[in-house]
């Protein structure tokens, strides 16, 4: 993630990887005051065995795209509604719209969790065990909904 | 795809997978003038053996998050700006904006190309010949830049 | 509605479809969490007896359209500005902006009243006595209209 | 509709609804421009025997809200982008976003096919004749559909 | 104004023009739940001696311009951004982007005081003594800045 | 004006004001090119025996604004979509969101007709031969539009 | 500034200068309320030996368009999302999108510190001591990245 | 600028730069598909005499504000709306909403000759004789404003 201000929400990820049984670990990398530093994440990421780069950031959102620019590895960019934002179209326009060549995957303005199953999904093609916990989370929010559902008819009845 | 008028475009995802040595099928699936034939092709996908898809659409798009509501693999969706579109918004944030749980990659507007090179990432996180691909193509970006650089100063000289 | 969090919001349609009376059932049905069972809701509505379907969702809402596709009654669509909305924007992007031939009925962002009038006014079309209701309804917003101005010349004077 | 410069768009709706096989007739009425023929018009709707009005209009299109406002039939809008329109925008909200007490059926920027089905839908859910019609309308959109799909994987083979 | 709940916001046009010496009355009129009135009083106006009309309304405010239709007086229109509004760009184009042949003059969202100036200053174009006032409002604004400047730089003394 | 690109645009409003026999001056002056004389311009309008004064600009569109700090007439703006403009929205809202005390009364993007109409009605307040032009203007509209209703009956016929 | 309302935020600006080292005056001047005062102050910058001119201002915000107009002197535009503002978008356009010959330097909505920071590196442009307070400053900011980055992995382990 | 396609536009900030006597290079340099040759022209810029650099990218508009986290230089940024641009809503947002601590100074959508006046400007702070080429600049569009006007006016005579 671009700043600590964003790690209640980026956590989201974690927590949903960690239910998962993904592996993660978490970092605070600016593509404008650590450049260098993050230059050095995104070029050692492959060797270091990392299989998917979450990146989160407020404003003119250039981390996705930076890392993106030095990896052969997916990114996937959650775009901050952060308070230096305008309704969060900066974020997110800074990130969807990378040029040909360098794509990043964008999820909802704030969506760390929806971040962390992507991720998930991805090591899931390749680890059957993960694509099964997708599964099984998917179904969880089924029967949420058809608890909910049913309580809602109880009240009325 | 969600229409055939959108194909012209999602042959540039088809033409770059093949470059990146990927392969791939092609479908016009609509969510809302075949929904049964696109929930089979959902449903069916993982025991076809597929490992990513992607979805593009214009409008209101909401084949990628039909797809994704079906199958747990990572689904790539490609907002297109139809003759029908406002700007491309429309496609854009009913992909963008999916609800937690269910999430998708969303691409530029028009990212067909960029759509199959995050698809290519995806299936590289396993397969490091793929991988090395797209290694490879960045490194054919980096020097036409290059190229085009020389280029420019020789005119100016 | 496509989600719980929705029924504060969706509950003003109930109400003035009561006050029409109309009768309606009201149910939670996502077209990402529970696509089966929303597809199996909306291929049997008009065997069921029911004449219109209102879908309110917030986000990427694919619902509305999600029915639409299913069925041969009109649907109304209410946009909902949820907590991971943009403004509402997405939402009411992705459900007005359907591709020809399945089309739905929008209304404005947070409009389930009027959803409800609207659902009531395709009632009227065969039913006089709803229809009567709709005109009384309106009439009855007329003398607030007129009973406030007069309280507003009173305080002048 | 509000406007001659509207008429080859509206005849959309006028050639879906004869297609449906569903009667109408074709008037221009201008909020601003003839409100007195317009507002006589809404109010001797229900009295002539129609059962649901579209309107189209472009700009700031009070067309459809002005008619909504004098008759208790419902009314299906379609927000058209005209040239002195800004992208649609002015239109679509002057349409979408009418008070609560009064609402209109809003429809895709330029939707005239889709508010001619969504009347014929409306006229449907008590002429089962023409709820039969649209029943198969959709199917004929299901099959070119599947059959583009076919040409296409010929093309491949 | 279209509604009870722009009282207080459109209070501010009362204010200044009590304070510019110009004449005023103030009603609540509804394009959409009591159009026959205000029909009425837009058909009314030039004859009951009215000079400028100021139109103030939230959402689809199709007030200004109904008015506009039926007067060849001009009229003043206030983009309100009330509870329903979609950050008040609903309220704005549809106020905003009236047809040729039909202007309004829209001032700034939620700008009741300009409209209550603007109004004053037409009026002023046959009035000396208003205009006189205007010029007077103008001149105690710019002391109004140069006294917070004069306060502004003897803090930093 | 503040560019002569404007000028054909610009005509409209000339030629509009022209048919209701309203006099009108026409000048290129722009308030970042020739801050002075638009300065100048504005200080002398009144002494001048200017009533209204119609000001189009695209971009970020000071002029309005500009001379409407400067005098106290009421000053029309009429934004322009120039080859420079963001959609229109930069002019549109650099015209609209004047500050609380200093008020222009902004009309349709482009909408220079209108401008023209708009100040004529200024003018009208005081001059009833000019308020019946208007008056005559409006009944012409509708006869525009009466007749091609009769035109389009006739063709179904 | 525009307006005293803005103090507080302009106040950022001043901060960052004093800290970098960089003299600065502070004063409220409008370009509405008080056009003669700014034409003076803009008119004048240069003889006074400024450097750079900081403008903030919100709603149509022709201040820093008003004194571009008026000096050589580069124009840095701070655009604020006041009370009046459409989500600062009037503020952003009517800022950035000034005519060709007369340009501005305009930086993040309420970016005020970044206005100092911008005015610093171009008096560091001819005064090394102001460059290497920059270069310094750009330190200090990727510390304090670093320290956050380590605590967050001391509060995992 | 980041891409040869942007050539033909940038070039129009080098022909005003030439025209006032300010030297300049020119080079294609992409922070996504250059990163590294990026990093190192901006790490080195200081130390080979630059004293601005001007960035024009479309799209996700990155370039900028990569070169700004790794310069004390004031960087001047151009969004231009490219072809792949969402209206240049994305270029824009992406270089405008820098965050605290780098700043750009952005100038008008394909605002290139902007740009390379404000690097003028900037360039004359400490350099008299630029400054005196950019008032005659001035000197020159206010001339030909006023040419511009004496020739509407003999027109009309």
């Amino acid at each position: 993630m671009g700043s600590h201000s964003d790690l209640a929400l980026m956590n989201d990820a974690k927590k949903i990887l960690e239910q998962l049984k993904v592996e993660c670990e978490i970092s605070v990398l600016s593509a404008h005051r650590t450049p260098e530093l993050t230059f050095e994440y995104a070029k050692s990421a492959v060797d270091r065995g990392l299989k998917v780069i979450i990146a989160g950031a407020g404003g003119a959102a250039h981390l996705a795209g930076f890392v993106a620019a030095l990896t052969p590895l997916p990114v996937v960019a959650v775009p901050i509604k952060s308070s230096n934002s305008i309704d969060g179209w900066d974020s997110i326009l800074s990130m969807l719209q990378m040029p040909s060549g360098i794509p990043v995957a964008t999820v909802a303005l704030n969506g760390a969790t929806n971040a962390g199953i992507l991720a998930a999904q991805i090591i899931g093609t390749s680890d059957k065990a993960v694509q099964k916990n997708i599964v099984d989370y998917k179904e969880s929010l089924k029967e949420k909904v058809i608890k909910g559902n049913e309580e809602l008819k109880k009240q009325k009845a």
